[in-house]
This record gives C-alpha cells, sequence and structure tokens, in this order.
C-alpha cells in the first residue's frame, strides 16, 4: 500500500531533493507494530540556516497575526490556520481576500514543523517555502508581489526594529527574513501530551478501552501503513523529502462521487505529470478531532465518516459500526496540549493607513 | 459648539435612555481648562446586572475571538476590532462574511466601556446591546438569527461548560448571556498609563515640548470642546446617554467632497429625523495614533490631514503646520499602555462541522 514517490520524480531530480528509503520501516508484521508507535517529540527539527530565538519566534508571532500583511489588511496567516483552535478553520476550503475560495481545505498548522513538505501536494520543502505562498496567491492574501509586503512592513517602525533584533546582522529586511521568522514561530506550535502520548509513557488509564480497541484496529486495519511516525503523516523524513499517498488508492467507490475524491489532481496540478495525479500528502492524525471537516476538498463534514471513507477508498475494507467508534475514540486521544500563548501586539501604523481597500 | 441632543429626540422618549445636563461643564473659558483634562480610569463603569466575573471575562473572549459565530466562519468579532493592534481593523471599513464591505469604519473596542452609546450613530446604548448587532447584520457576520448562534454554540460542549461556569444560576444560553460575556470581556480592555496620563500625573516629562504645545493647542482651537472627558469623546455619561455632534458643523469646505463627508446620514439613518442629519457620536482620541484611517467612512488616510479636516469642519479654522504637527503629537501622547492578554483556547467542534460553506 505504501506507494513512495522520489526517485524518478522530475522535480526530485531538478531541486535535489533528499531521498529516502522507507521499506525497512514497514516490514514488521501487522499487528506485531503496537512498539513502532512514536510519541511526538516535544521540539521539532530546525534547519541549521534558521536556528530558534525568542526575538524570532516573537516576530514571527506578530507577523503570523497580523492581517495588514494581506492586499486589503482581511487576512493574516492566522486567519485560515487559526491557533487559538486546531490550527485550521474549521471550513471545507479556506476564503481569502475578497471573500474568494481556495479550493483545499487547509491543513492545520500544529506539528507542521513535523512534516518533510508542506501543503496537500507537497510544493513547499520547507516551513520558510510555504510561509511566502500564501502571501502573494491572488486568491489568499493578494499582495502583487513579496516587494510590496516588504514596503508595507518598512512604514511601521516597530517592525523595523523587531527585525534588527531578530537579524542582527541583516542590513535589509527580505522576504526570506519574514519567511524564516514566520516559519520559526511555527516550529513553536507543537501539541505533545495527548491521552495517546501519555499512555505510550506508561499511564495506561490515560486510554479508555474503547481507544485502546482503536489503536489495535489502526494497525490490523492498515491504516497506520501510511499514518505512521509521531506525527501520524508517515515516517520522519528529513526536510524537503517528498513524500505522497494515492487517493483514493482503491478507486471506484460511492464515495469518490459522492465527496468529489477525484475532481482535484493533487500532486499532478504542480507536476502536470499524469503519474502523479491523485498523490497527496498524507495528513497528521495529530489533533483531528478538532479539524473537521475532512480531506483536501473539507468534503466530509464528521470524523466517523472520514473513518468511513478512508478504509473504504484506502484499504477497500468496510468496518463495523463499533469499529468505527473505536477507531475515532483512538483518533480523539490524540488531541494533544496546546501551549499557553501570549497574544501578540501587532506594530503599530503611526498615523498612517497602510492597507488597500 | 456643543451640540446636545436627549431631550425631545424621539427615540429617547421610546426607550427612556437618560438625559443628562452638560451646560455646567463648558463655562469655564477656554484656555483657562488644563485642569478639566482627565486621566483614564483604570475600571471602567460596571451595569449592575452584569458583574464583572474571571469565568465571563474569559468567556467572552472566547466567544470575542470565534469566527464560527458568523455565518461561514470566516468572521469574529475581533476580525474588525482587533484587540492585538488598536482595536479595530485599521481599514476604511470593515468586510464582512462574503467579502461584503460596510459603509463605516469601524470604531475601536479600545475603551469602549466608557462610551455611553455605541456605534457611530448611538444605536446601542450599551456594549452588551451592541455585541448582538453584528452577529446577524447581513453583511457582517451574517447569522439568520441569535437562535442559530446559540444552537451553533451548544454543539461545542466546552462551551456549555464555560456558560455554565459564566451564568451557573442559568439553566439555558441566551443570546443575552453571549452579549453579556462578550461585554464583561470588552470592559477589560482599557488602556491606563499614556505619556499624557503620566504627565498629568505629575510625570512632566513624558511629554515632549511639541505635545506640551498641542495639548494647549487642542483647548485653545477649540477641539476639546467636544473631545472632552477621560475618553476625549465627550464627558462620561450614564450608560445609555445618547451623546451626538453635527459633522459637519461648517459644511461646505472643500473637504465634504473630498472625503465624502456627508453621504452618510449618521443618527438620521437610525431615526429618520431629518433633525438628525450629519449627527456623529463624538469618537475617542485614546489611541488615534494607531487606528487610521479616519472619521465616520475611514476616508482620511493620516491623523495630519485629519486633523487638519476638523480644524476647518468644525471649528472653521485654518490650522497652521507647525499647529497640526504639534496636536498630532499631542494625539500621539494618548496611546496607551495594551494590556498582555493570553490567547484564549477555542472550545472544539468534536470531529463535527459547525459552519456552513
Amino acid at each position: 500500500m505504501v506507494i513512495w514517490r522520489g526517485i524518478g520524480d522530475s522535480e526530485t531530480m531538478k531541486t535535489s531533493l533528499k531521498t529516502f528509503s522507507l521499506a525497512v520501516l514497514f516490514l514488521s508484521p501487522l499487528g506485531s507494530a503496537v512498539q513502532a508507535f512514536e510519541v511526538l517529540p516535544s521540539k521539532p527539527p530546525v534547519p541549521a540556516g534558521n536556528p530558534i530565538t525568542p526575538a524570532k519566534v516573537e516576530l514571527g508571532k506578530q507577523l503570523y497575526f497580523d492581517p495588514r500583511l494581506s492586499k486589503d489588511g482581511t487576512i493574516s496567516c492566522n486567519s485560515c490556520h487559526n491557533v487559538m483552535a486546531g490550527g485550521e478553520d474549521n471550513r471545507p476550503n479556506s476564503v481569502g481576500v475578497k471573500g474568494q475560495h481556495g479550493g483545499r481545505s487547509a491543513p492545520t498548522v500544529w506539528n507542521a514543523a513535523f512534516m518533510s513538505v508542506q501543503f496537500w501536494d507537497g510544493r513547499a520543502k520547507s516551513l520558510e517555502d510555504q510561509a511566502k505562498g500564501p502571501l502573494t496567491n491572488p486568491i489568499e492574501m493578494g499582495m502583487e508581489n513579496h516587494g510590496l509586503v516588504i514596503e508595507r512592513i518598512k512604514k511601521m517602525p516597530e517592525y523595523v526594529a523587531a527585525f534588527k533584533k531578530a537579524f542582527p546582522k541583516e542590513s535589509e529586511i527580505t522576504i526570506d527574513h519574514v519567511a524564516q521568522a514566520i516559519a520559526t514561530y511555527e516550529r513553536t506550535l507543537i501539541t505533545p501530551g495527548s491521552a495517546f502520548d501519555r499512555y505510550q509513557k506508561g499511564e495506561k488509564k490515560a486510554l479508555s478501552p474503547s481507544a485502546v480497541r482503536g489503536m489495535g484496529l489502526v494497525q490490523s486495519v492498515g491504516c497506520t501503513s501510511c499514518h505512521s511516525g509521531p506525527n501520524f503523516a508517515g515516517p520522519m523524513l528529513p526536510e524537503g523529502t517528498l513524500f505522497f499517498q494515492k487517493f483514493p488508492t482503491f478507486p471506484g467507490s460511492k464515495y469518490d462521487a459522492q465527496y468529489s475524491l477525484t475532481k482535484d489532481g493533487g500532486r499532478f496540478e504542480v507536476t502536470k505529470n499524469e503519474s502523479d495525479r491523485g498523490m497527496w500528502r498524507v495528513p497528521t492524525w495529530r489533533n483531528v478531532s478538532v479539524t473537521a471537516p475532512y480531506f483536501h476538498n473539507g468534503a466530509v463534514k464528521t470524523l466517523d465518516e472520514a473513518i468511513r471513507v478512508m478504509a473504504k477508498t484506502q484499504l477497500n475494507k468496510e468496518l463495523k459500526e463499533d469499529e468505527v467508534k473505536d477507531i475515532q475514540a483512538f483518533l480523539e486521544s490524540l488531541t494533544g496540549k496546546f501551549p499557553e500563548q501570549k497574544m501578540p501586539r501587532l506594530p503599530a501604523t503611526p498615523g498612517e493607513y497602510v492597507v488597500a481597500d
């Protein structure tokens, strides 16, 4: 069931992304894999070129929450990736400037630092790369170009000072600094301490009997062949490593039409290679019970239905209702502790108007 | 210049709003009125029927930040009244669900608890009344009715528990509880400690010489005949007391056309009485330097231009450029200390989808 894209992928060649062999991880027979479950590390991987500093985290948080980084001052990163909630917007698809709808459901920003590529179609190889995209996407934040983002930021003296503090050796504010600061803040958005993690660490009462049954089922049914690793989104891979799965793997079920599962080509929309049609990044299970609705198009409204659809489309299995309930109980046990956060103060626009109407 | 509406106003009769005599406050001769300046109290007035409790503040903060209280899950109170910034959205007018624009610029929520009526046209007599309006305004949060707001809230068990804690004696969640909680949170949004307030308390170095000159000018020019009281928005009046001013008081200047000052009838749009045409609530000067653009329609982009326009339209005076600069320096001294706030955690929608697309 595991489909590993990387070697031979034209974009891999182009961008020199790292490759990785998965085979060894999937040799253990199903059912004996409880040991394979991994707790969520409290710290994510950090790229050598962008170390975490308090000044960078604070600046990144300001930028993340600042709607003035969008053309008309209505949309911030947090609008679609709401960190006061499950890290997304609880909508089928997101709404950008001028009420425009995107075609896909916002992925959660919580624990995104553990993903080796970003976006549903993996078109960004790092959090830094990802952060630049929505700013100039005409249906998201709608800025004409990154230069205008920088121009607007420079009009706010408190931002200029904050960039100086976060990047003391740099004389200019660039879009790379903006992206590095946002990515650094995002690397603090980790949710350890879920009931599942506590159970794994020995607190056996942390899970209900139903959740424990569900934990067995996700292995025996086969879900964890893709939803593996500490983020239940595939194994931990070096940043930039492409990792996709086919969805639906078993096409032709009633769900394809009912939830328009094949309308969006996924990775194909990036590469235009027919072999990439229907290839998607595996989404995390962490906090999945608070991120309805589900799938790339947000077409499935409830978690129990998402479980039914996945079993059928990915494993060609029809689950009994008590199995669905147990798996749901297990997935609910993956909701972590969201760290307490101070609200950022957004730099003032002293006596001046910086957004466009 | 002071125009006091209240006695004889048909809505006053209808709603039994309190009346108040202003005359005594404006008898002191201009120029000798330094003593009339008031520091911002650290606590606002609180209505007897809605005492402040920590549980109510916390619930109110959750509701204030929750975009799921809007039809399509995109707009929260904070979208237009951003408490991470100057308490509004730095836009000419606000944007609601489906990218719809309102006709007026969002007033700041900071220190709104000191205003005796709410909205530019004073159509709500309390913060509680105000909080209900945008929820069902079709171009703001767009819910069909308050019943649907309550229905959606009840789908989130953490909200049900939070209402129980905030209103322990009540068995049902009602829209009045929603409004009371939001208003209670808003009563914590006070910004004492501005340079002006520190100066008033004896810290004479808190103001620059230019700001001190500006402080004299706003009195001698006549601005403080309306921008009086601790909030520089008129005298402190009992909640529900109507207090409006005519704008422009001196019509016919070039600014009327340049900034479309008379297109919106203000209070007239509520009462349809011709005598109310062009009557507006006096906006606060507190934090005004961080709330560009200016006026009810947000047509004026910078603070210096706002000062010129007001002098001409309200006092028929043309200021010299150094006078404008000094007044601006004084207004900038009114930016207070924004209290540190923890981000709320928004109640989960467990495995379920509650907003409409």
